[in-house]
């Protein structure tokens, strides 16, 4: 693979009965937006994206589209978190509709994972649903929040409360992007790759404890086959279990962990990042997997190795303003976390390297030990 | 039929492939709704109604779910098409997710069509998607929005333009509930009742010019035939069509002209009720049809005496503080309709009492001519 556009670029496609869309993964992907969209841009479209990847990205989607849409729109929302909001969302809705939107006009969403759950809840929602595009510009929206339709925003009660499933009509993961990537957001991301391989291919971790470095250097044909492996395995599980009742759960693999800390942090992203927090929680997932006899203290040793190999933390302790909050407040807002239920919190863990399983009731002492050994 | 209750009601089911729910049509049906919705009770159960039904039905729904479910809440909103809010929506999510919702928990919207399309919004969009069950207790709820899946919230764009797809588990149309509904209220439902008859059973026009005033009299036996049928006709065009790419639309019959009279009324129900606008929709309807010589000036004639038999109104000058608004600003927010795309507004018309079908690209002489005949 080389940096040059090519114009049939590879895609892979996600089956979901009757429903199936492309993913397409390569550099210069933004540029052949128009190509690649084509039978949806006979209405006006719509570019959602956020004020640091719009300069960058913006108008080169929007030139992409005008070349075969009719009108092409964007709006550039406040970067981060906090825009995950009902405001935003409402903000959103008022904007697609003041600007006249039809059943038949897609929205592009160009930016991170922020930017995709979103607007993909915007695009869910406006006139009970809009064709809707996935453009992810980060390493960790490519290869996790980009493909598989779970869309939605932040309530008070916690992340990603109010949502959807609404499932894209294509993905576009242009690999250029991640050349303005921070390095910091390249091994944010590079966690979830991780996660793949731990949870459902051990070869593909091999493949990682070679080529985990490289990637994160900006090695273009590691990034290639690393996200397209990735989609790969997210498609898969995805169209085994659209909805989230069984399979798919394998896919929080240390986000419920990571998810408590990433709240400890106040979702300050300075602090803590997501593919941070996931990190961390693949460690304390880890450690409750040897606790619970699945696994070898070896493969805990060659996990949390790695993930330090990559320089991702590894401990709270080296995170930059992680508030001091003990173990009992950890787990007791884990107990809230929207995927428990009668049963009580449940947990991937894994049964040897690239096996998870679903495990709940577990002694609070349990989750207590392995917390401990993370700060 | 009797007054009685019966441990089995009669249900007919609306089949979505694979995704088939119960409608049940009876009497007392709110104090069966314990057992025949005993599947869904093992998690805290969400009652949702407003402050005209809540004290009516309220407590006997709770008492019903009670006796099975470990918790169930209840939440009484202002009644009125102004609590289909982004306001009031996030008040909903924001009441579910703080007494503790699981995934597994359903919701009841137990009262009108405002109720149902909000708490049905609400159900779709909370963790992304609770089990949702409809008890209408409209005539116009129970044959027209509690089955077919579709929820949402007004924007200040237009009615229901943000909203879901969302299939109830189970529509519990308890005929009890009508006892207690206005007779202008009833008559409004009626209206969506003749529409069934009108786009698609020759037949059941011909029962209604018989039996449609002793049913708006109050009479059961002809209220459990026509409830029954009309829930029967929606879901077979819903089976056919869940997202509204084709047949669906032809359930607008009328509602383009009568989406325009309540705008035109500012939404108020003192002045227009819906199926009140949906009765002189689909006088304009009818009076198109024969316009594109479709039907017959008879044809036109039979509905319009069918109309006024009722007590509908037949003229917006019957209507109590109905604006001054000239054809031309009718036709301009027509024109806005989130049902129109690239060919403009599409009306669904009749070719003979029974048959309906969608035509776009108007000339906008005849628009005219037709609105100038309901004044």
């Amino acid at each position: 693979m080389t940096g040059k556009q090519s114009p049939s670029p590879k895609s892979r496609s996600v089956d979901l009965d009757g429903r199936t869309y492309p993913v397409y993964v390569g550099p210069g992907l933004i540029e052949q937006a128009g190509e690649l969209c084509e039978d949806m841009l006979d209405a006006p479209a719509f570019i959602i994206t956020d004020e640091k990847v719009g300069p960058l990205y913006g108008d080169k989607l929007h030139e992409a589209l005008c070349a075969i849409a009719p009108t092409v729109h964007r709006l550039d929302i406040p970067e981060g978190e906090a825009s995950k909001s009902m405001e935003i969302y409402t903000a959103l809705t008022d904007w697609l509709l003041g600007n006249g939107v039809r059943r038949q006009s897609p929205v592009f969403a160009l930016g991170g994972g922020v930017v995709g759950d979103l607007a993909g809840f915007a695009a869910a929602t406006t006139l009970r649903g809009l064709p809707f595009v996935q453009v992810p510009t980060t390493l960790l929206a490519q290869v996790d929040s980009a493909v598989g339709g779970k869309t939605g925003i932040n309530s008070r009660f916690g992340k990603n409360l109010i949502g959807a499933f609404h499932q894209p009509k294509c993905v576009l993961a242009d690999l250029s992007t991640l050349q303005t990537l921070p390095g910091r957001q390249l091994r944010a991301g590079y966690a979830e790759i991780l996660k793949y391989g731990l949870i459902r291919d051990a070869g593909f971790f091999d493949w990682l404890e070679k080529y985990g470095k490289p990637l994160i250097s900006g090695e273009r044909d590691s990034q290639a086959f690393a996200v397209d492996k990735s989609c790969a395995v997210k498609a898969d599980i995805v169209a085994a279990d659209e909805h989230e009742s069984g399979l798919r759960m394998i896919l929080n693999f240390g986000h419920t962990f990571g998810h408590v800390f990433e709240w400890a942090a106040g979702y300050d992203a300075t602090c803590l990042l997501h593919g941070e927090g996931v990190a961390l929680g693949m460690i304390c997932a880890a450690r409750l997997s040897a606790r619970l006899g699945y696994i070898g203290e070896n493969d805990v040793a060659r996990i949390v190795n790695h993930i330090e190999s990559v320089g991702l933390p590894t401990r709270l302790g080296q995170l930059d303003g992680f508030p001091d909050i003990g173990t009992e407040e950890l787990i007791r807002a884990m107990q809230s976390d929207k995927k428990a239920d009668a049963g009580g919190v449940r947990f991937v863990i894994l049964r040897g390297i690239g096996h998870a399983e679903i495990v709940s009731g577990l002694d609070p002492a349990t989750l207590t030990h392995v917390l401990e050994e993370i700060y």
